[in-house]
């Protein structure tokens, strides 16, 4: 019986070639997802019907959607209707933080709703009260880089350089575009500092100088295919977020491009 | 002096690390098109405007856009509005033909545009009337297959079975969804018949049976990656168009994440 099963199976597959040679081909096992600031103009429900027409199941929640003083049970429907799009939240921020009480908020508000990730930007002077808070609600922090010009953390090292010696929890969320902006390799750069990248925020930009600016996927300086290669290798756990800052008051053509650049990238088949 | 510029070079190489190892991908030597049919709701600038955007430079021009009838004159404006979009025409069709006449107009058509490829679907008994026209304008067909239940040319198969002993300028518009819907394996039939394919219709579809519908790119069966290798490998020379046959009502955003993904799946970085 067992060879008959095996003869049948090889003559299916000799006669429908369909059956077997042409197979679907599966991502990598790499996560997509949206900063919510990308949407920073229009509601969450406008945000949400786009991640599902594209299939993006992370969302990093701004407080343009979630207002930082929300209450567990604004958090509760909030949660709800990101559930019934398929959508998890996976962190807050990027939020500011100039003094110890924004810090206290920021990390209290990630506590309410139950993500264990906050993206932010805190002042230098306040990285040992952010270290606290971190250890105090074991959150980790992903510190977000803005690239030439930005008030602190302009490119990933400067990140690295502030947090290598302080709670493992504490890292980098690596624009790989503000990165670059400033002239560092983000590739290099994510395999130099691997275990304390938390969060990756994916964009185009135009040049490795100031002037570099967002444009569509694959028509700027980012090696997407090359950086997709070095999150597997490295067995990235986080997410990859599209901030995508071209074209903010009419983002949806682009976004669906960026994510569908992305989602092709990490299409794995044999190439 | 020679010396002196190479030290420089590697100087240069080792101390600015975006300017070395941080390389933007090239991509995959394919060139990526739009079938007009996906526009068939929306005027020619509106499709322009949106293949501009998405960095598409090829176009097969189908006669909602430019009618049959257009004289040389309605021909020249229309090729000078493509031409301020920085689309080529590629091709006409595709175009059904169930008499002579239709074929006549077909490639007299083709001929006034100054394009050398017909996408057409003729009826069998008339492919002897077409291989004629093939000789009389030096301008090829490619016959494009339509799945299950269709009137003629079910699949890749079907055209080289009735194609392979005529003209070498007669071959196949290989549509790699309406193929898969009929249980045959379009990669496997492009290697088979890639001396005959002239044009390609991309798409991702849901199943492997008349059932199967198009779907957004990366969710359906047609494994792309492996798809763009076979090309390279190949060395295909025509172009790989869109045809979107979801939500053609409203297909902008799912036109952008397919022509993401395809141009993603051709990014030719180190994986």
């Amino acid at each position: 019986m067992r060879m008959y099963k095996y003869l049948l199976i090889v003559f299916l597959g000799i006669n429908m070639p369909g059956a077997g040679a042409q197979q679907k081909s599966s991502p990598l096992p790499i996560k997509i997802g949206m900063a919510g600031w990308t949407f920073h103009q229009f509601s969450l429900d406008t945000t949400l019907e786009v991640l599902q027409q594209l299939d993006v199941n992370y969302l990093c929640v701004k407080d343009f959607h979630l207002p930082l003083n929300s209450t567990v049970e604004e958090m509760d429907v909030f949660r709800e209707k990101l559930a019934k799009s398929n959508v998890i939240p996976y962190g807050v921020g990027p939020i500011y933080m100039r003094n110890e009480e924004q810090v206290d908020n920021a990390f209290a508000y990630a506590e309410r709703l139950g993500v264990k990730l906050v993206i932010g930007v805190p002042d230098y002077e306040l990285l040992p009260y952010v270290e606290q808070a971190v250890q105090k609600y074991d959150i980790k922090i992903a510190i977000h880089l803005h690239g030439p010009g930005s008030r602190c953390y302009p490119n990933a090292t400067d990140i690295w350089d502030h947090v290598k010696d302080m709670d493992p929890r504490m890292g980098i969320c690596l624009d790989v575009g503000h990165n670059l902006r400033d002239a560092q390799d983000p590739i290099e750069d994510y395999l130099k500092y691997h275990t304390r990248v938390f969060d990756i925020h994916i964009k185009d930009v135009t040049e490795a100088t100031r002037q570099g600016h967002g444009i569509e996927f694959g028509r700027g300086l980012i090696n997407f295919p090359k950086l997709a290669q070095a999150l597997v290798e490295m067995n990235y756990q986080g997410v990859c977020s599209l901030e995508y800052e071209k074209d903010m008051e009419n983002p949806f053509m682009g976004v669906a491009h960026a994510i569908g650049y992305f989602q092709g990238v990490c299409a794995d088949g044999v190439k």
